[in-house]
């Protein structure tokens, strides 16, 4: 870190509530959250330089404020903290958040609270990469392994993975690092589009869409179901036939399903040739994931899971019982980047694919920078993985996601991506 | 229901931040939460004819004004409601709170948003009572087996449950139900005491406090541990030199360890005879408290965690992967009485033993009633059960918990005894 980063400190603290209104048009509905309102509770951390980080927690409307209503409480624990002590020891820092004595309680590391951690860690990453000069993803591809390491709270992990393990892990990915990156630099990271599958869309618009996607070069088709299977059918067909056989097709339930009954669905489906299946039951049953992806396993569909998995510990367990084969980290449900760092580890130790999740509001623009820091410097490889894309919100961000080819270009600029256009804010700030 | 309360609509909803000064004297501190001020989000359900319910929900001092925010941002779902509709499909109106389209996101069923849930439900439970002129407890003895089992939403358990296995363990609960009734009245419920140690007292408080209690007739006390090992070692000798060898001892960790930690530690105080570890490491890691429960089962110790089980879909998977052998289930983290009496159905079903979490402020209010009704309508026994504890902020209560002879007695006014004194108010409110 620079030496000018010395003893500045973090002189004030401001949270937003923005709301676009998206439930106007059905874009985003799916068969739990029919009419969503692409939100985020929007934080900016200032520095005495006047050095702004920014940082955001998607959300889907109502509910906003009470993650506003966090961040305000969490406030605190940031104004006045030199920024560099916080880079130094940022674990420990990430700790100090997640486990303050009396705030712990509603969460601990889960929901609201949580969601909250994320807005404001996922700002001190914004305000890492301005102060180095580094879009995030770089910035972490440039760290040490032991500095990296140092980032995250290994708290309830050690039984899959150590700080120590960790390390390793990270000096191997190092091999072969420049030529990735210029790799990346030229061609850009694989996407899929979710666009052409929602579930409030008519058949035509669906059509149409998969048509305009296929023009731009997308290979690979997320689709919506649960709500009727006769529907699904019909929907599945329709896209098939739209795409082809040799494109890539998965399939989102969003938590719609008991377990048994997910396995007796997709039994229905699968000879779409489905390469997952998502979300198909709740988001907590690490056992009910596992016995889905035993049954559709001899079926070729793998199960996907991780958008609302709320912290490490779950996702460790979704790992140690098999219970998915695609890992949708997603940037700003479990408490920002530090400990998504240690979700990809977790996922490079076992073996596991990471598909992040990602639409909603600068949900894309942050994940591109995990995913690629993860190709350059830690599984070295894209191989059977893709970020997911939407194409919504990015213009009312400053450094907007670029796709082309059907690939996220490597951000160039410094920071995490996450500023808003002052007048997106000024448009869109819900007020009460 | 009576027909005098057909069309009578909830005309206002209030919540309140209530905190009471406790770690001015370390009351509660355990290894995570060294300063609790035990406090709540007190809600007040009004109806037109002026009858009022209370529900809280516990919280350790700061972040309750995040619950009331989230308890405000639940209250347009309340407020027009015509009771008697909600009480006749409890189970939905239930399922209309947790799985609202917006308001899921931050969630779902899970920290803030759920913890606002259990308050505005146990409100309407304690409304209910009121309605029906019965304590909490008779009024769930007295429903039908299929009017209770309407009350509970099913989603994500029909592979351990379903409605009809429900409703049939409640018809073979049933037999014996009036002797057990006047047995409950009499003698009233087995409790034991957490009051002896906390992680902060000095020895001879602990020492004081047991000589205090076992005068009170407790036979079952239960002492933190997890910071120092030493010092737990020299604080268990102290206990069992004063209690003596053949009253009950359990000990709790408060989720301070690794898995293997657990193991190792709890190793080296089995000869203290321990019946349980509570909350050994993260409360979400089901595959740990499994791999703990495994390799602590043959010293004769159990494990036992559930005061930060965040839903019924968590406790179903340490239901099935035997993680747990004493399920702590709390009244106000989990969504509410409607949700508990599904753990408790799971119980019954997998044969675990409920021994419910309580202490803070009304948790012993709350709980008593639930175990009250297991004993009488459903598990039928109290063999090997108890409920905590704790001799804290019950003066506060217009009807407190009454303990004799370590048993708790029977509440005998209507409603969930959560009604707090209009002077505890007015001297507690948190007004920022």
């Amino acid at each position: 870190m620079s030496l000018t980063t010395e003893n500045i400190k973090i002189i004030s603290f401001d949270v937003k509530d923005i709301r676009f209104p998206t439930s106007l048009e059905a874009h985003g509905s799916d068969a739990m959250h029919t009419d969503p309102d692409y939100s985020c509770a929007y934080v900016t951390i200032k520095l005495k330089t006047g050095l702004e980080g920014h940082g955001l927690t998607f959300t889907c409307g109502r509910g906003t404020e009470i993650v506003v209503a966090a961040c305000k409480s969490l406030s605190d624990l940031i104004v006045g903290q030199v920024v560099s002590d916080i880079y130094k020891d940022f674990g420990g820092f990430w700790r100090s958040l997640t486990s303050e004595s009396q705030l712990r309680w509603v969460g601990p590391e889960k929901g609201v609270i949580h969601l909250a951690t994320a807005a404001i860690i996922n700002a001190l990453w914004d305000l890492w990469g301005k102060l180095l000069n580094k879009p995030v993803w770089q910035l972490l591809a440039d760290l040490e392994p032991e500095q990296l390491v140092s980032t995250i709270d290994f708290r309830y992990l050690s039984n899959v993975i150590t700080k120590e393990e960790a390390v390793e892990l990270l000096r191997r990915g190092r091999v072969g690092k420049e030529e990735r990156m210029n790799q990346l630099l030229a061609l850009g990271y694989p996407a899929y589009t979710t666009q052409a599958g929602w579930l409030g869309y008519s058949d035509e618009t669906i059509y149409d869409l998969a048509n305009k996607y296929m023009e731009q070069g997308f290979n690979a088709f997320k689709v919506k179901v649960g709500k009727n299977l006769f529907q699904d059918i019909k929907r599945l067909e329709l896209i098939r036939n739209t795409i082809g056989w040799d494109r890539i097709l998965m399939v989102d339930a969003n938590q719609i399903w008991e377990v048994q009954e997910a396995i007796d669905w997709m039994k229905q489906l699968s000879h779409f040739k489905i390469l997952w299946i998502e979300e198909p039951t709740s988001p907590d049953d690490v056992l009910g994931h596992a016995e889905i992806a035993k049954a559709l396993k001899p079926l070729g569909i793998g199960v996907a899971t991780g958008e609302m998995c709320c912290n490490r510990v779950l996702f460790k367990q979704f790992l140690q019982a098999n219970a998915l084969e695609y890992c949708q980290i997603d940037s700003a449900r479990i408490g920002g980047v530090n400990e998504i760092l240690s979700v990809y580890l977790m996922c490079k130790k076992l073996g596991v694919k990471v598909c992040p999740h990602a639409g909603g509001v600068g949900l894309c623009e942050m994940v591109q920078h995990l995913q690629m820091w993860d190709y350059v410097a830690l599984s070295g490889t894209m191989d059977g993985r893709f970020i997911e894309y939407v194409d919504q919100q990015h213009d009312q961000f400053v450094n907007p996601t670029i796709v082309e080819n059907a690939c996220y270009m490597a951000p160039r600029t410094p920071g995490y991506s996450t500023t808003l256009k002052p007048e997106a804010i000024s448009a869109y700030e819900n007020i009460p």
